[in-house]
């Protein structure tokens, strides 16, 4: 006995939906978990022998370039951006931020509460303040605030969140402002995402380098990847199946 | 007596022609001296506590970007792109581009004859070897070769090329491949241009933070300006006239 299976559902549009399947599964990007982001990290500097300034200064650019191509200076014209940066190194790719986003024409104000005393760090700080970007330790009043730049904790982030940053944690949570998190959105269980209870929603997500498995919970508009300096090697290794960057762009829509 | 002018040659259009004469003047980028461009140099470095790992990087990304415009992967596909690196930080430009043209899809070999034992540029060069970009120390040959980037010599150099060089400076001087200089080119007096008895003639300079007094005697298609660092309070102390980048772009066609 034959069965023509065609009669129960069409074949060939079967086979079209399962191969649009493969072939978005195939384009997909890998989504690291947190240990995998650390170790990619160590080889980054280690292995593959960048310094962390290099990495900081291209990851910081694709930050305010991505954030130039979310929020036109039309749209937060006169506003100012506070950029939140935390004391690791997520907090130094918000202060590369800040610089670029100055030299895109941008208003940034940089909201650094623990800064530390390593000389990248110091040097990262004078060079903004030297481009009339105010560094404040009080978090400033949102009045004229267009946009808020989430650059607190990264990758290596285990909760809870130190009571020091509880302040402007609220703050993002309870803000209409829109919020633009720097790889992880700060607070965020780097695997499982939004805490108990809720925690801040950002409207952009950059993933640097490559997304982290917690961006499979991001809810907001804009999603983008920067970061683009991982040697092919690398990205094989870990089967990171990053995507395509446009021509010379610096960061790419997920 | 009253002479009306106005029988001899037409007023308006003189004066129309004199404002035009003005404007430009006005955007004119201004053309540095060697002693200048070091100072400039210097204060980056020692009052705006950048790093030279920042700087370069951004940099030799500006000429990748700028080289990536003038010659589409379309008219040098199949082709290497031969970057010729001298022993300092004009070399290291080269060196930074080179990895940014490999994660542009270009296929780069790095001509390295004088390797120094820094620390930043083994690891440079180490970065490019990293991502299976050849570095060699002995001319190769040009056969298969669309475009030479020319990172030899930058606003320091001072006459005349030292016999190492000579070779891949005769190379240049004949060949009938596109030359690609990266912000001076290279054997060319930095304020006077080209030597007696004649230079390299590159077909795209890539001026870097501001062009020097060189620039003004280039004849070749693409002049760009790279290196979108440069800070408005140093931009204004040495009256720069730097022309506006577009948008988040990192260089400027000039």
């Amino acid at each position: 006995m034959q069965i023509n299976l065609n009669k129960f559902f069409n074949i060939k549009s079967f086979v079209q939906s399962f191969q649009q399947c493969q072939a978005k599964l195939s384009t997909m990007v890998k989504l690291l978990g947190q240990q995998e982001a650390i170790n990619i990290d160590i080889e980054l500097f280690n292995d593959y022998k960048y310094s962390v300034d290099q990495l900081m200064e291209l990851a910081g650019l694709s930050c305010a370039v991505a954030i130039a191509k979310c929020y036109s200076q039309d749209i937060i014209a006169n506003k100012t951006v506070l950029i939140c940066c935390g004391p690791g190194n997520n907090g130094g790719d918000g202060l590369v931020c800040a610089r670029h986003l100055k030299l895109f024409n941008y208003n940034p104000i940089i909201y650094y509460p623990k800064q530390t005393n390593k000389e990248l760090y110091q040097n990262l700080t004078h060079q903004c303040r030297s481009m009339n970007i105010p560094v404040v330790q009080t978090l400033p009043t949102t009045t004229d605030c267009g946009l808020i730049v989430d650059a607190l904790f990264g990758f290596s982030f285990k909760p809870p969140v130190r009571p020091d940053f509880l302040p402007v944690i609220d703050l993002m949570k309870s803000t209409s402002i829109p919020i633009a998190s720097v790889d992880i959105p700060s607070g965020w269980d780097v695997e499982n995402g939004e805490p108990e209870g809720g925690g801040i929603k950002p409207d952009l997500l950059i993933s640097l380098t490559a997304p982290k498995k917690c961006a499979a919970h991001f809810k907001g508009r804009f999603h983008y990847l920067g970061g683009r300096f991982v040697p092919p090697g690398l990205a094989e290794k870990y089967q990171l199946s990053l995507p395509e960057y446009p021509g010379t762009e610096c960061c790419v829509s997920l």
